[in-house]
C-alpha cells in the first residue's frame, strides 16, 4: 500500500494570519436588503434595535462599510482556537473512490471547547455588551450549540450569561446543559415562572415542552426589562454574518497554500451565519474576478426555506417580538419536522443570504437526514473526525457534487465548511444505526423511509 | 486592553515534519526492565505472547532496537489528525496572573474523534494485526477512550472490532457505547454469556456491575479461542508505549519553533502510555544532552501507584491471565475507587515508566480530584478546550509548577499533555460543580471533602 503522507493535507495559516478584520458584504450587494419592519409594518429603525442590543452591533447591523476591525481583546479569545484547520479530506476522497482530479477539502470550526462556529460570534457579542456597560446577556438554546457559545464566551469575557433553553432539548441533552453550566451560565428549562411569557404558557398547559420562538421571547422579555441585561441572537442577523465572515477569509488563505481555488464552496444553512461566515468572503472573490466558485447552501428537506420557501416579508420567531425581514420563510408559524439537527430547524433565513439566493449569486440545495447520517459516517471513519449532524448536510452535498464530477469525467475542487463536531449528538447518531430516523419531504408532504 | 494576538501562541507542523519513527526507550535504559514472568512464575517468552498478539508487535515489545519506522498505510491514517497542535496558553497564564518568565504550553491529542491519545496505538495495533491476516480484535474498555479508538482504527484500517464494556461503564455511558457502534463495532455489556469467565461470573452474581479485570478476562479468552481473533490494549505494554511517542516528537520540534526549552514536562498517568509518548522522547533529548527538562508523571491520590505502590513482580489484570511485569503497583487486586478519571483507576504502571521513576529519571506526584476539576475548569475558561478529567491532573500539576516558580521569582517553562477532550465526560462536570465530588488519599486511607 502506498502512503501519501508527504503529500500536503494541511494547510495551517500562522497565528499572524488570522484576519483582524471582518467583510460586511452589504458593501457589495446589487441591491441592499430590504430596511426591518416593526411588528405594525413601519420601519424598524437603530432605536428600536437599542433597548436590547448595544450601539456597536446595532451599528454593524446596517453598515455598508466593507471592513470592520475586530478590536484587540476580541482577537486575544478568538485566537485561542484560531486561525482554525483547513484540511484536504485524502483518506475520504479515497474512501469515495474519486479519480484524481476531484478534491475534497474541508474548513473545520469544531476545536473550540463549544464545539461550533458560534463561538465566533459568541465572542465578539459578550465584548460589544461588555464594554456597553451590559452586565448580562439573556439568549435562548434549542439544540445548544449557541447558548454554549455564548456561555464559553461570557465566561471568557466576564459577562453573566442567562440561558433559557426549550424544555425538550433541557430534559433530552443534559450535557449541553451542564457544559453551559461548566462555564458559569445559569440556564432555565423554558418556559419558566421568570417571565410573563413563561408563565402565561405554563397557565394554558402545564406540561408544554417548550419551543424555540417561546425561548426567544422570555430572553427578549429579560433583556428589554432590565437597563443592564442585553440580548443576543446566534444566527440570522447581519452582524452575526459579519463575525462569521472570518471562516471564509482564512478559507481563501488556506486554499492558496494549498495551490487551488475550488469550484463549489459547500455549507449547511439554518439561520445562515456559518454558510455566510464561509460564503461571504468568496463573493467578494468573485467580484473581484479572483474566483469562479459556485456557492451552496445545503438545508434539510424537512425544513427547506431557500428551496421552497417565499421571499417576502416575515417575523424571525413564532411569538412575532421580532421586526418583520425580508427573507425567504415557510412562515413563522412554521413548526419544522424533529430531525436531528436542530440548528437547521428555522423556518426562515438570514436576509443577506435570501437576497443573494433571491439574485442568482447563491445556489441552494436540500438533502433527506438519512443520507446525511450516512454521509457524516462515511466521512467520520475516513477521517477521525465526527461531524454534527448539522455540518453532515454539507458532506453529503460535497459527496453529490464529487460524484456528478466523477460521472462526468471531470475535474473539481470542493470545499466545504464543517461547522462542528458531533459529540453531544450521539444519541441522533444511534436512531440512525438502529434504524429510528424518519425523512420528511416537505415539498411533497411525504414522510419517507 | 492590549492584544497579544500578534504574539505567536500556535506551533503547528506542516505535513512533512509528521514524525515516521517510533522511539523505543528500551534503547537507552541505564539497566533493561526485568523479563515477564508466566502466571507459574516462569520466564514469559514471545512464544507465550503468539496466541493473542502478532509477531510484529511482540518484536516491538521486546526490541531494544531505538528507532522503528512506521508503515506508510499507518502513517496515512494517523495523518488524518496528525501533526497535532501544540499551543501556548496565554489566556490560561493570563488568568492564572502568571509573571512574564513564567509559560505553560500545551500538546494536544484530543482532536481525532475518538478523542484522545489512544488513537495513536489504536491505529498500528489494528494495522500490524490485519498484515499478519486477523480478522477480529477483541478488546476491554471501561472509561471508552481505548474502545473508542479501536472501533475507530478498526472502521479505518478493516478489520473487525468486539469490545467487552464494563457493565456499569455500559449503563452510565451511553455516547461512548454509541460512538463505538457509529464506527462498526459490537459493544457487549461485561460479563457476557459468550465466555466462560463471564458465565461464571453471571452464575455467581447476575446482577454484578462488570470490572475491567472481568472484561479483559472475556476479551483474552475471545481471542485465545480463535485463530482469526487477537486481543489489543490500549496501555501499559512496551508497544503501546512506543507508538505514542509520535507526541513528544513533535512537541520536541514545535518548542523548538516556540525557541523555548522545557524546564519541566508533565503528563498523567494510568496505565502509562500517555505519559510516555511525551516524556520519552524528551529523555532521549536529556541523555542527548539537549535539555535539562524534568520529567513528572501525575496520578490521582486516590490510585498513587508511582508514589506509593511497592516496585515488585505483579500481574497486570485481577484475574491474573496477563504476565506478572515489574512494575509499581497497589496490589492486582486493589480496587481503586470510584473517581471520575477512569483512565487513571489502574492498580499498576508500564514497567517502562516504573524503571525510570525507580531510577529517580522521572519524577511522580498525586493529586486530590477535586484540585483536578477546579484546575480542569480554569484552563477551560481561559483557553476554550475542555479537558478530559485524566489529562486535567496534568493541568492541575502544571498549575502548581507555575504558582512555584512565581513564588520562588524564577523563570520557568511548563510543557504539560493534553490526552483527550471531555465531552464525554460532563455528568462528571456537574458533579463536580454540584458538589457531589469526594476525594480519597490512598496514603492515608481518609476520605477527604
Amino acid at each position: 500500500m502506498a502512503s501519501y503522507v508527504h503529500e500536503r493535507s494541511r494547510f495551517n495559516l500562522e497565528d499572524n494570519e488570522m484576519p483582524t478584520q471582518w467583510y460586511n458584504v452589504q458593501a457589495d450587494l446589487a441591491h441592499p436588503i430590504a430596511p426591518y419592519l416593526g411588528p405594525d409594518g413601519s420601519l424598524a429603525d437603530a432605536e428600536a434595535l437599542a433597548a436590547i442590543f448595544p450601539e456597536p452591533l446595532i451599528e454593524q447591523e446596517i453598515s455598508t462599510q466593507r471592513w470592520f476591525d475586530i478590536p484587540g481583546p476580541v482577537l486575544d479569545v478568538l485566537h485561542t482556537y484560531r486561525p482554525g484547520p483547513l484540511n484536504r479530506a485524502r483518506m475520504f476522497e479515497k474512501a469515495l473512490g474519486l479519480p484524481d482530479n476531484v478534491h475534497i477539502y474541508y474548513k473545520y470550526e469544531g476545536i473550540n471547547a463549544s464545539g461550533s462556529h458560534k463561538a465566533n460570534t459568541a465572542i465578539p457579542q459578550a465584548y460589544y455588551n461588555k464594554i456597553s456597560g451590559i452586565t448580562k446577556l439573556a439568549t435562548e438554546t434549542g439544540a445548544g450549540q449557541w447558548g454554549s457559545a455564548l456561555s464559553m464566551a461570557g465566561a471568557q469575557l466576564g459577562i453573566e450569561v442567562e440561558v433559557f433553553m426549550v424544555g425538550v432539548s433541557y430534559d433530552q441533552k443534559p450535557y449541553r446543559r451542564i457544559f453551559m453550566e461548566s462555564f458559569g451560565a445559569t440556564v432555565h428549562r423554558s418556559p419558566t415562572t421568570l417571565t410573563e411569557a413563561g408563565r402565561a404558557m405554563l397557565e394554558k398547559d402545564p406540561d408544554t415542552l417548550g419551543s424555540l420562538g417561546l425561548a426567544i421571547s422570555e430572553a427578549v422579555e429579560v433583556a428589554a426589562a432590565s437597563p443592564d441585561t442585553n440580548y443576543a441572537l446566534g444566527s440570522v442577523l447581519n452582524h452575526v454574518c459579519l463575525h462569521q465572515t472570518i471562516i471564509g477569509q482564512e478559507a481563501i488563505k488556506q486554499m492558496e497554500l494549498a495551490g487551488e481555488e475550488p469550484d463549489v464552496v459547500i455549507a449547511c444553512v439554518g439561520g445562515g451565519s456559518n454558510f455566510a461566515g464561509l460564503a461571504f468572503p468568496y463573493y467578494l472573490r468573485r467580484k473581484e474576478g479572483k474566483t469562479g466558485a459556485r456557492l451552496l447552501a445545503v438545508e434539510p428537506k424537512a425544513c427547506p426555506s431557500l428551496t421552497h420557501g417565499s421571499f417576502e416579508y416575515d417575523f424571525g420567531d413564532e411569538a412575532k417580538l421580532t421586526p418583520q425581514m425580508m427573507m425567504y420563510t415557510l412562515g413563522h408559524d412554521f413548526v419544522p419536522p424533529g430531525i436531528h439537527a436542530g440548528g437547521l430547524r428555522y423556518h426562515g433565513d438570514s436576509p443577506l443570504i435570501s437576497q443573494l439566493v433571491h439574485e442568482n449569486e447563491i445556489e441552494a440545495t436540500a438533502v433527506y437526514q438519512k443520507d446525511v447520517f450516512a454521509a457524516a459516517l462515511e466521512f467520520a471513519r475516513a477521517e477521525a473526525l465526527l461531524p454534527a449532524p448539522e455540518s453532515s448536510h454539507a458532506i453529503a452535498a460535497a459527496i453529490a457534487e464529487a460524484k456528478a464530477a466523477a460521472e462526468a469525467g471531470e475535474p473539481r475542487t470542493i470545499l466545504f465548511g464543517l461547522s462542528g463536531h458531533g459529540f453531544l449528538d450521539l444519541a441522533a447518531y444511534e436512531n440512525y444505526i438502529n434504524g429510528k430516523l424518519q425523512d420528511y419531504d416537505f415539498a411533497t408532504g411525504a414522510v419517507v423511509g
